[in-house]
């Protein structure tokens, strides 16, 4: 057996899903509940009655890497070429991972937390080593550049963030962009950046989040239908990539998968096709987010500042300080209210609420945590 | 990057269909043309209108995996819990040699040849030690568990084979599977068999392919729909594993893709409830191996005797004996058809030759081979 595999820590998220009863309130799982637009499921059926379904080029179909290419526009990446259709953002980012990072020579992963785990367990697994930096909970976790660069090494060879950040919801602006760029050119050696932009279309704020790809040409651009558009079991992704950076990770994707399945590419052809499908989610989310922000004040809850996602840091009080994993046990057991531990992040001192649910639980939850705050917080 | 990754060899079989012209007859590839029963997919789609797209579990729906598990039923791997739901027999492979093989111990990786190249270059990948056992080219590629047994090592822990085999069309019998894991049992220390049989409802045989998990209890079933159903898009595949070799490759599976498509195995579970729809075609590849047979009689062309699959090997005259890529170029480029170079299965002095074009076509090729015969091999 393959020993680093079996030393990979369990996942904090699924022990507390698999204690879930079946009536409790769920904020804990990123999985939308809105249901997708069928019309693409349609166009697909209706391209395999007339086509099969025949295996897809490994990278992909031709018209959707194309269309997926000229959607984004990212200087260097807005060719065909550039694009890997994965499944989901999940092999994207393996293969970010897995394709960049050589472990003979010492290449070390930066991961800029918090964040979800999935880069460090890669790494982890694959026997790379890696370097965590963390943004500063006393300022809601702000995009920070300099703080960044100070942490890289000589061996750093990849850069893992994510913007808007599962779970901190913040979104880097453009001028940290511009100055982690600047800094990430001046490099002794060159530095690869897995930008995880999943959660693009999900955006609180009057612009949409600005993407490092326009900043730096070595970054690869990770991302999925999963969340904009409910279609999370759809597994249907892409990691847009350099010219020199795509053979590494194509090669690794042939071999794993070989290729991203054709209903899902033809009914992702189809959104691309309507863009607006893409951001058609977008108003009920900063509808809940409203909600919730406004919940949590009426009852003295503290969330972090929050800018995108459907994800919200609720700061825990002094006796939970140090312990959210015990802080989201104690919730499932006596309020049947479902959190995230923000230590699953890096994030101790904070639970992680998912606002998927429709507002009136989300509601329900709050309260209950806020009472259970008042009985156990002492 | 991944030194490792990109010290892969090239795919030769890809090398041949870059090269390929629209109008070439196409013996190279291994997609059905047949087309898939609509039914399933139809289902799939009326289960998503009802529940949307969500996430599966990461093993996969736990109808689906039961309902495969008591459609095969093979001794210790009859629950569900025994069944991982993945993308393609592609992942399960590619699981089973990561999650088993542990690198730090010198595991070693034995494939017995002439096989699909797969497992071999993921262990390349993964930096693990492989050895190969050649069957014999004058038995026809005949299995014999005394070949196998004789070459494996103190380090051995997983042995990969397939039957039917891809390319050899060979089917192991249950005399050569009972010595088989006779010998394994009797091994120092524990060996794991991937066994795969995605070709399994693909035979001309009077019974359909017997499987070592019958008869050896460390065997880890690969296999998917992609050959039975027309379904290579679909991705659908799955791997079944002993409880103590589950929980490595379920590891893997996890952070490499989370889960497979939803759509896919809604589909999947519809084709599980009418089983008959997985040896629906069967009956039109033994016609289509009939024909191929006869005409290569007619023609003086010698095939290697075959059992299942849907490929045949073409014993290559002398001229090219030591050259069979030479030969598949130069086929294609004067006759216009594809036919894949046994070397790239470790079958040199053969041609691979797939037989799903329209049978008219399997003899025009053949004809075009002969004359090229006639022409080039004195």
């Amino acid at each position: 057996m393959n020993s680093r595999v079996l030393g990979l820590a369990p996942s904090l998220i699924r022990a507390i899903h698999d204690r879930k009863r079946p009536d409790a309130i769920d904020l804990g799982m990123g999985q939308p509940t809105l249901q997708p637009d069928m019309g693409p499921f349609q166009e697909a059926l209706d391209w395999v009655r007339e086509n099969g379904c025949p295996y897809s080029p490994n990278a992909g179909f031709a018209d959707l890497r194309a269309a997926i290419a000229g959607h984004f526009r990212y200087p260097g990446l807005d060719t065909a070429d550039q694009v890997l259709i994965t499944v989901g953002s999940t092999e994207a980012l393996y293969l970010a991972v897995k394709g960049l990072l050589d472990l003979e020579a010492g290449d070390e992963l930066l991961v800029v937390g918090p964040t979800f785990p999935a880069y460090q367990k890669t790494a982890y697994m694959e026997g790379l080593p890696t370097r965590e930096v963390m943004l500063d909970a006393r300022e809601d976790f702000a995009p920070n550049a300099d703080r960044v660069l100070a942490a890289l090494t000589p061996n750093t060879r990849l850069l893992a963030l994510a913007s808007p950040c599962n779970p901190t919801g913040r979104i880097w602006p453009e001028a940290e962009l511009a100055r982690l760029a600047d800094g990430l050119l001046h490099a002794p050696r060159p530095i690869y950046v897995l930008w995880d932009e999943v959660y693009r279309d999900l955006y609180y704020t009057a612009a949409p989040p600005p993407s490092l790809a326009r900043f730096y040409p070595r970054t690869l651009v990770a991302s999925s239908l999963s969340k904009s558009c409910a279609l999370t079991g759809l597994r249907l992704g892409w990691l847009l990539a350099p010219s020199e950076a795509f053979t590494p990770v194509y090669k690794v994707h042939q071999l794993t998968i070989s290729c991203a399945e054709t209903l899902a590419q033809r009914a992702a052809l189809a959104i691309f096709r309507r863009p607006q499908l893409l951001s058609a989610h977008r108003a009920h989310y900063v509808a809940q987010h409203r909600a919730l922000c406004q919940a949590a004040e009426e009852l003295g809850l503290s969330l972090t500042r929050t800018e995108g996602t459907f994800y919200a840091l609720l700061r825990l009080p002094p006796r939970w300080a140090t312990d959210s994993y015990g802080c989201a046990m104690a919730l499932l057991e006596r309020e049947n209210v479902v959190t995230i531990p923000g230590s699953a992040f890096g994030a101790e001192g904070f639970l992680r609420l998912t606002f998927v649910a429709p507002i009136d639980q989300v509601r329900t939850a709050l309260a209950r945590i806020a009472q259970f705050f008042a009985q156990h917080s002492a």
